[in-house]
């Protein structure tokens, strides 16, 4: 005990040494998308396609030219040809909807060149394999959703900066993306100095305390999306943390709870590689 | 496309439907403290050991008996013997202060007997090994803080059903525990049907869309703390689906995003081991 003050020193004095020693997380690293949850946004990013991509039955029915079926009632069905079917997720292969023609479309189907409309199955009885009366007429664009309704090419979708989370993640999946970049990560290396301390679940000798810090400080720096890890305890010896602290530097930020007497005895500046370390 | 209206079930029939044929989720398991973030307490929690676990010097400097003390200015000091000296981590090993005896602490240590109050360092001079001159008197337990002062033994500290987070994990490490019981986490497996989906990074051929449901309600579940898994996408065929769920229906419940006509055809009751599934 040497009866030495410590000087001490004023948030903002703490704030300009770790300005001028820390140097900001930068960088971007390119992450799959299902595991970007969680992460930050490190550029602007643009919608590369239109969604949908394609003019979409938003019903099942039946793709027509909307005039064929005007004056079309319950009581007077109008007769329309049915030369074709295209499932969700099928390709057009040259159909095309000719005057007094329909084609069957399923729920999310690619509308056929030539219609301008879906009619909805309930409103129509089809008889025999190509043929079909029509009991309700239909207005241009009945049923469907055009190209780029949700979202259009070239749209600027999501900022640098933005939290990614299950919503964007929905967004990105829609465009196509399946990965993307973010920032990388603050590497934190949490180290909890003090020969009091003991690890949870050991044995509890005389004159020791368990330590909390290391666990705590290592969850909230996990919570807050830092890439931490607890390095563990290490006793009060110039040599041992001397040692710790060099190889966990390469981290960039190091917390060490508690006050580190024994690297006051052999002076911080004679870690050379050791950029700034926080005691508390 | 057959024309056959489906049955429409209103949300509180559907809910029974899911009372009826899902198990509650259950259950505990043991996990390590430090991996414990983000789950739910299983059981009331109380505390092991007092916190602190003994009575625990407050600052650097001496534990005295405090009426040896009084009396004492910077003008006229008092004189006491040290008879030795414990840092924070030390065993006391039958030390005792007697009258007109002074113990040299450091923050963290254990009281030795005998002592009732902590003399800050800074108030006192050494002179040679074992003498000390005072220049302040101390009160009865100043600077000490007593035994269970924090956390009393028993103490019912965490409620059944409490979130576990930075916050918590600390309160536990403190007391020695190192693991500890929480719910199981609802296992969902996740899977989009559809002919037109395509995963995002593949090219979009044409009628087709990228599937996003997929891995948007993928990580929606994993953010509300589920053991979810995206099981993939699964085309619209009754033996692939049926394969995919059977072998996915060890989970619990299966949430598949669209419709799935396939399985209307073949005939859901037909997978005698699928307890309940849900299709939007």
């Amino acid at each position: 005990m040497s009866g030495r003050f410590l000087r001490l020193i004023t948030i903002d004095e703490a704030r300009r040494i770790i300005d001028a020693n820390i140097q900001a997380i930068g960088g971007f690293e390119i992450v799959p998308l299902i595991e970007a949850d969680g992460r930050i946004l490190f550029e602007d990013l643009h919608a590369p396609v239109d969604l949908p991509p394609f003019n979409r039955a938003l019903m099942d029915g039946y793709a027509v030219r909307s005039p064929d079926t005007f004056g079309a009632t319950e009581e007077k069905g109008i007769r329309l040809k049915v030369i074709g079917e295209i499932r969700a997720g099928d390709a057009i292969e040259d159909l095309e909807v000719g005057r007094g023609e329909a084609v069957e479309v399923a729920t999310g189907a690619r509308i056929p060149e030539g219609a301008d409309s879906v009619l909805m199955v309930e409103f129509a009885d089809r008889v025999g394999e190509d043929e079909l009366i029509v009991y309700r007429h239909v207005a241009p664009g009945e049923n469907i959703q055009m190209r780029g309704d949700d979202i259009r090419r070239g749209e600027n979708l999501l900022r640098r900066g933005t939290g990614i989370h299950a919503r964007e993640i929905g967004i990105l999946a829609a465009l196509g993306m399946d990965q993307i970049k973010v920032l990388r990560r603050p590497r934190v290396c949490v180290i909890s100095t003090g020969n009091e301390l003991e690890y949870p679940g050991r044995e509890l000798r005389e004159g020791k305390i368990f330590d909390a810090n290391g666990y705590m400080i290592t969850a909230a720096l996990l919570e807050l999306g830092a890439d931490a890890s607890f390095i563990g305890v290490i006793r009060d010896s110039y040599d041992e943390l001397r040692g710790t602290l060099e190889s966990a530097v390469s981290g960039g930020l190091i917390l060490s709870s508690s006050l580190v007497e024994p690297l006051q005895e052999g002076g911080i500046s004679s870690t050379g590689s050791l950029r700034i370390w926080v005691s508390f």
